[in-house]
């Protein structure tokens, strides 16, 4: 099966589809989790696409094959910039050593996040040395990316009209490097300027001595200047991390959030959709619109009545 | 039973406690619902303290009573910020028209929300007119806040050492307001100029006509300047909220989004903790740990094997 054909039948809501996609990840999971996998946020207009075309050129050029999924749930309105990586990337598009899928369709946070992750792993199985995951960095899907990659880069820029927004600590601490993009022509000083005013914040920032530091580059994805030295940094990040162990940590806990995760979704689709619950979920739906009680109060009655169940046969 | 006392019980993990105060809720229930509740988010270094200071004191002014919530779930350490925040705001601190409550301590996200939800009803039923949401801004939390307010406003500024940025475009979706704050002295010119750029974008931005616009403003929390406006402009908002409906159909999606995460909060944590399906967790864990089977297919495999009963006697 083609690589596109296994994404597409991942993507599938069709409960048949779900099956044999999910004995397809099973069957290759041993051939999984070879890849250093890349997470990139940054907002619209920073040059993100064009980031990854230069990033993706230097990766194969050293002999990488790449993978670029996309998380962005929004709305096909307003998700044009992602659609059209594609034709954004077309070094990449056209190279064999190349696979670009973007973020399926009308889906919630929470399906394009599980989508994305056994995608991860069939493109792995697939061989793909590196898998870099796209965000536009609005809110949970910056947390969600951050949920499935080695290593996080935030891509911003200097100047021009973007002296809007105040340091986002808390995006800062989520990266674990930071890209100043557009670092060409007259932008190269207010690139520097920019660098050396987020490494004195970083500086601020408390940090485990063992662990890696969070990395400030300039680079142009114009010219190409800076690019090799970011992916030097990633290799680099990447041997600490599976130096330190944090890599193998990291890996497993991602796993078991991504178990909370379908547990949580899966729980609440069969409270809604049960016989015997069905019309308890909606009884508490009056309660909550009527302001007889509360939510968590609502929630509380409703589990006092309810009891989940190992089915008959099924004990360990 | 003082506010204080009311929201010490909310914040309390003992069971009893829990019952109690979820008691105390239900009986106040009729009671809330008339504030103003709004949503201010804003990194640190843009004045965000002292700008709930000047905005909270003219809504005093003009004979509010108004309480300031905060979701800000960071660790201990790095959340000095919010903890300092009465300090920070020494004239709503000894008022008697103003209660301040900072983020409880040591709590998850959803611990947050939920215990914050909880917060506003027992402000609104002890009378106050706005309920003041703060949060720092990082990802999951002002989604958050997002979900519980009415009004939610960007704070942020121009020019300094905040060139660093770009435009959160997802971020501006999110906010009703979009306020430039420390336009004052030599940062007048820069503050109109940031004003003017933020409103060219957001005129791209398609809207329903007969809702509101997002509105950019500018203020000086130093002077003064400007705080008026941004509170008749909520005050314009809320109006326009009411009159075309969005109010109460916000609100009443905000309870169901409530409902939805309690439930799923609660369901996993009866899996985890219930004696028949707590060894099936545990199971699920290890066969996601080993590499043998997908988080979303253990999940699978899990769930045909349980099932979600009605206790007998309870049926309706």
């Amino acid at each position: 099966m083609s690589l596109a054909k296994a994404i597409t039948l991942i993507e599938s809501n069709h409960p048949t589809d779900r099956q044999e996609a999910e004995d397809l990840i099973n069957s290759l999971l041993n051939h999984t989790g070879n890849s250093i996998r890349i997470g990139i946020s940054g907002v619209p207009g920073v040059g993100k696409s064009t980031f990854i075309e230069q990033l993706g050129k230097t990766m194969i050029d050293s002999g990488k094959k790449i993978a670029v999924l996309a998380v962005d749930p929004t709305s096909p309105s307003s998700s044009g910039s992602i659609l059209a990586d594609k034709t954004r990337m077309p070094i990449l598009s056209s190279s064999s050593q190349a696979y670009i899928r973007p973020s399926p369709a009308g889906r919630t946070l929470g399906g394009v996040t599980n989508t994305t992750r056994e995608s991860i792993l069939v493109c792995e199985a697939a061989e793909f040395d590196v898998i870099i995951v796209e965000t536009v960095g609005v809110g949970q899907s910056e947390t969600a990316v951050k949920s499935m990659t080695d290593c996080f880069l935030l891509l911003t820029m200097a100047g021009g009209g973007d002296e809007l927004q105040g340091i986002k600590r808390g995006i800062m601490e989520m990266a674990d490097m930071i890209i100043i993009n557009k670092a060409d022509g007259d932008n190269i000083k207010p690139s520097q300027l920019a660098s050396r005013m987020y490494k004195n914040v970083l500086h601020l920032t408390p940090k485990d001595p063992s662990e890696w530091p969070t990395t400030v580059k300039t680079c142009s994805s114009l010219n190409g200047d800076g690019i090799t030295d970011v992916w030097k940094s990633i290799n680099r990040f990447h041997e600490i991390a599976r130096e330190n162990g944090r890599f193998y940590k990291n890996r497993q806990s991602q796993k078991l959030q991504w178990l909370e995760d379908s547990l949580e979704q899966t729980l609440i689709d069969l409270v809604r959709q049960s016989k015997s619950t069905k019309a308890m979920f909606n009884e508490m739906e009056d309660l909550v619109i009527s302001n007889t009680v509360t939510p968590s109060s609502a929630v509380r009655r409703f589990l006092s009545k309810v009891e989940i169940n190992l089915l008959p046969g099924t004990n360990k």
